[in-house]
């Protein structure tokens, strides 16, 4: 049986990212709900807010979810103490140290799944004891590597590297990107942008609709100097740019940053100061559908690609 | 059949791609004679050592071969006339627009391919007439795409834009990575740095070597500001980097770039103060063999692999 469905008891090998502003409680639930395992994206929520969330999880989904956090956010560990006692089952650790929480909240009897892009931290994370770890290319959305290795380099990297499961993640929005992945190695997926767009994503209907209207290399890696992260272009993208070409420093792009960008732009759907977060994979995103039908398309095309691929004569 | 193979007359769908400093005759016609498809890269010689490499190649390759011609490049005019005199058959251009040499070359009975990075440019080429494009990723190495797309997310788009055979570039070294390519639709694949490193190529021991050490992250994007290319990480890199971060123009990237920069690292084995041209899967690379090996390697691989894909339980 695949190690990613058997680890988390799910139906699918596939996960949706918990992406900050995107990812509450009705897109984890649907999505766990569909087969696959639904993640909260603690990131962006204060600890009640999160609380609320997975509260109402528990309540609406029938299958397992789990809870994604960005280790490097404030509140740490007011949010863990929530998600012990909340009873979470599943967490996803990212942006941060693996040895910092893993033993801790392994202690618990939590499944612990750390994100990684790259193999040093692949293997701190399967020494820290991580049950799995994500391992995310370049092409991803959000926070990514220094690195900037990509999906299709990375995985053969990280399979080599480690013995623990290894969920794909970056450049995945379909069935024929499902089955590259798995073709690489990967044991399972993660995928973030197409579900971003899902009806049940809590970003802003401005934002969604931005990102279905973009096109190739209209996302670029942004703040090199401080933490890459993966952005749509846009005028607060562009001020960004022109600050770090202008060489300016981690207090002054840290100004610049300040504070709830990254909820004007995705949950309030200000387009032009707000941050926007999404993989590269939205270039070729068309449509807003419920999360159990983008589920349900990836994989249907995922086993008729599989099953054309292993007929094909060369 | 394979569109690939059919359209060139060869066994595998495997393109040795055409590098500066690296593939000669020896190279190309040890990739045709194993079943390949081998190419001169004329990017890197004088009119007359291309001629020369062509000679050699008629000479000891018993099957198909074809010569790369970066469109950018100087004495152009001079590189097509010798490659019409010499009765070449395949040629894949690149680096320029497809449409000025397209029909000239077809009018002469030439196969054409254009290598491209975005859609724009695979809709120019299937317009011009070529009979098929290579999509090369952000991953690949030497000159690139402004667009950053990754291999992963621009084979769907490219399949989708156009109906000429795609051959997917930049990532694939070995036979599971082939597989990846396939799955999202290629119909082939070109390989660069798994050759760089063979045998029969070119390029100096020393740049063999510092490949071979190399690890993640060790391959960078860089002149973004003139015309993006991926090297790997040394002294000049460093210095040009610098530049970028201090603001240098055009002109200052230019003088600072120079004359002979690529000849004097990588067929030279300058570490220090040569430009060094590899693709980001450099990182997995460990050991010099011919090239027949390298690509009997890859297609053992790729058909284990999509035997395991077609019967793994998921």
């Amino acid at each position: 049986m695949n190690s990613v469905k058997k680890l988390f008891g799910i139906e699918y090998p596939i996960i949706q990212a918990g992406m900050v502003w995107c990812s509450g409680w009705r897109l984890a639930s649907a999505v766990s709900n569909a087969g696959g395992l639904g993640l909260i994206g603690a990131g962006s929520m204060h600890p009640d807010v999160l609380k609320q969330h997975i509260q109402n999880c528990k309540r609406s989904a029938k299958h397992p979810f789990g809870v994604n956090v960005p280790l490097l956010y404030p509140n740490i560990e007011g949010i863990m103490k929530i998600i012990i006692d909340e009873g979470v089952k599943i967490i996803f650790t990212s942006a941060g140290n693996p040895a910092t929480y893993t033993k801790f909240l392994k202690d618990k009897g939590l499944i612990v799944v750390h994100v990684i892009a790259n193999s040093k931290f692949a293997l701190k994370a399967e020494d820290a004891g991580a049950d799995a770890i994500v391992a995310e290319g370049f092409e991803a959305g959000g926070h990514n590597g220094r690195e900037e290795t990509t999906t299709l380099c990375l995985i053969p990297i990280i399979k080599k590297a480690v013995s623990i499961p290894v969920i794909a993640a970056g450049g995945i929005a379909d069935g024929k990107a499902m089955l590259a992945a798995l073709a690489l190695g990967a044991d399972g997926v993660q995928i973030g942008s197409a579900f971003a767009v899902s009806e049940e994503s809590s970003a802003h209907i401005n934002f969604k609709n931005y990102i279905l209207s973009s096109a190739e290399g209209d996302t670029k890696l942004a703040m090199k100097s401080l933490i890459p992260v993966r952005l749509m272009k846009n005028e607060f993208y562009r001020q960004i740019e022109i600050a770090e070409l202008n060489g300016a420093n981690r207090e002054e792009l840290l100004s610049l940053l300040g504070k709830g960008r990254a909820k004007l732009g995705m949950f309030e759907g200000n387009l032009i100061e707000g941050e926007l977060e999404i993989g590269q994979v939205s270039a070729g995103l068309d449509q807003i559908q419920p999360a159990a039908v983008i589920l349900r398309n990836i994989w249907d095309e995922f086993l008729k690609q599989k099953d054309h691929i292993s007929k094909i004569e060369i």
